[in-house]
């Protein structure tokens, strides 16, 4: 148990991300997080985000959101519930440990028994009760045993896109195990062993901790990242928001580019992990949209106006203000969003990447902005 | 020869066509003739046709365009050198029979001795001095015999989705001979037979032909047709250009809408072809753009900012605002324009009606304008 003895949950939804994998929805300018990709129709990943995450913690002003400086507008947009003051501003991208570092810095100064539930602002949950319930769990097992706790999910397949988490012994009943290591994306034969192990979980970035013991772990394994979020701490106390924003912008676009896997959950011996069975999806590519919509009778996923003839299996996405008519094709992904249009096989969604590489090859790189 | 002897050409751009074949780039308010889909970068089709016409007739200042009322603004915008007055706007669409007849008024109100050169507006030529050559002689052959001249194009594949002219035996020379008969659309059979005959020609719609002559055939086998272009002509001669476009509007609406085809060519005995070897397309659908583009060393042909990675004989076009990325796949046309978006196979290209009429059920129709 913690010297501070249990203070509030502070969630922590992690914004920052500015992938293209979604190109054409997603851009530099509006980051997979804003996209209307949820269940709910028309809601933005981060507003699902915010809500499971604001159910566990007890309401919106609960949350503190960690985002680069150009998103806060977007995020304003999207949480118009959250305070502005629990909006944190990244002056540069500096990885996950920089980010739940602040957030933890932040919470600690305002609570110093707050306990963190940190999750990615761009996945999609499925099954919400179940992750209410889980998240409960681990920020309880959190509490209780000073730890790290890790939702994992429990694999549905044999993927090889993603890093897993090994599991040891149970720890104290709830579910809970310790971690034994972490393994970075496998090969296909690791991966297929690893998706029937029993022992293995996908690792999707949900941590939940008191922020104390965040901070202790930083500065024990993360010490040059440490000491930057430690100036902004003390800025904060001394100086409050504003002071403690100056500061940031001086320190936190030196701080080292790393993950918190890498600095702290790979050294610690704090790290524990529940599985978690809540239908989840990183929504990492556009052939994953099969996973969080339902199809019609077809097999077709649609969004927008589309028109489909002869047509099977396919993921057709358009922005509502376009037709998008597919004739007599199986297993395609359309999409069509602001000034792109992408038209690949659901297998090769991945792909996209090289479409973006070619964009900037050719000196086409207007069209990810 | 004719009686009135003969007179100066008159080119006549038939561009009262309103088609979808080419959604979403055509559309009901800017049918094909006005996309920029011609052999030369940019160049509306309906300008190519007036470049080319206009060089047989001898300037942009003989040629009467005839179109519908409410694409006078684009026809000018297209064709800035021909006079306002020389563009007939047609207060309803009447097919080919009303639009050639009251171009033949026109012309001979204006010259008695008028030889008229009609094409439509929203065909491709690849080899325009042959097409300068062998309208030049179309014009010679229709005023030396006061017939109505055929261009027609030598086959080069067995298409099923043209009609036919049959040929008979040679007329004086120049290559013209007679006209057998009109053949409707054909079966593939048929279709076949004629594409290998020597005696079978596409019905290209191209006209060369005395004015006089034309209104008498109107007359005799279309007299109801005839009537109301007759009360135009009245107009024409004793109110000028504004009582005869008010005479239109009066009279115009209510003409038989029938092809020149059926109204006098299937009943004439003045009709002679030429056989045309012109490098001809119909630009009858995306599939039809292999005719007119050359294609990548992977038999891509593109327009507008198109990225295609591991891509074969596909045909992409977009509107330069986009980028139109295609992964992965072969032989699949992929179109973007305005607020549409078409994939369908090359070979199922002529489908598009399908889409024109799913949108029409839909209640999509916005779409189509």
């Amino acid at each position: 148990m913690s010297a501070a003895g249990r203070g509030k949950t502070c969630g922590v939804l992690l914004a920052g991300g500015g992938g293209t994998r979604l190109w054409p929805a997603s851009t530099r300018a509006r980051p997979k997080q804003f996209l209307p990709l949820g269940r709910r129709e028309g809601e933005p990943l981060i507003a699902g985000a915010a809500r499971r995450l604001s159910a566990v913690c007890g309401g919106d002003d609960r949350l503190l959101v960690v985002t680069a400086s150009s998103q806060v507008p977007r995020v304003r947009e999207a949480l118009p519930a959250v305070p502005e003051a629990r909006i944190l501003a990244e002056p540069a991208p500096r990885d996950t440990a920089a980010a739940i570092g602040l957030a933890a810095v932040y919470a600690r100064s305002r609570d110093p028994g707050a306990i963190i539930g940190a999750i990615p602002a761009d996945q999609d949950i499925g099954d919400e009760a179940r992750f209410s319930e889980l998240a409960a769990r681990a920020l309880s097992v959190a509490a209780e045993r000073d730890a790290i706790v890790l939702l994992g999910i429990v694999p549905t397949r044999a993927e090889t896109g993603f890093g897993y988490i090994e599991l040891g012994e149970p720890v104290g009943g709830e579910g809970a195990r310790a971690v034994m290591r972490f393994v970075e994306k496998p090969g296909a034969d690791a991966a297929a062993e690893y998706a029937s192990s029993g022992r293995h979980l996908w690792n999707a970035g949900m941590f939940f901790a008191p922020a104390r013991r965040l901070c202790e772990e930083l500065a024990s394994h993360a010490p040059a990242t440490w000491r930057g979020l430690e100036a902004i701490g003390e800025a904060l106390r001394t100086g409050g928001e504003a002071e403690a924003a100056r500061r940031a912008r001086e320190v936190y676009p030196d701080l080292p580019a790393i993950s918190i896997d890498h600095a702290v959950m790979e050294k610690t011996s704090a790290a524990v992990a529940i599985p978690a069975d809540i239908g989840w999806s990183d929504v990492g590519s556009w052939a994953s949209l099969a996973e969080t919509r339902a199809s019609d009778d077809d097999g077709n996923i649609t969004r927008g106006n589309a028109v489909l003839i002869d047509a099977r299996r396919n993921i057709v996405v358009g922005d509502g203000d376009h037709a998008v008519a597919v004739v007599g094709l199986e297993d395609v992904v359309v999409v069509q969003s602001g000034r792109g249009i992408l038209v690949v096989p659901r297998e090769r969604a991945q792909d996209v990447r090289r479409v973006v590489d070619a964009l900037k090859a050719e000196d086409l790189d207007e069209f990810l902005d």
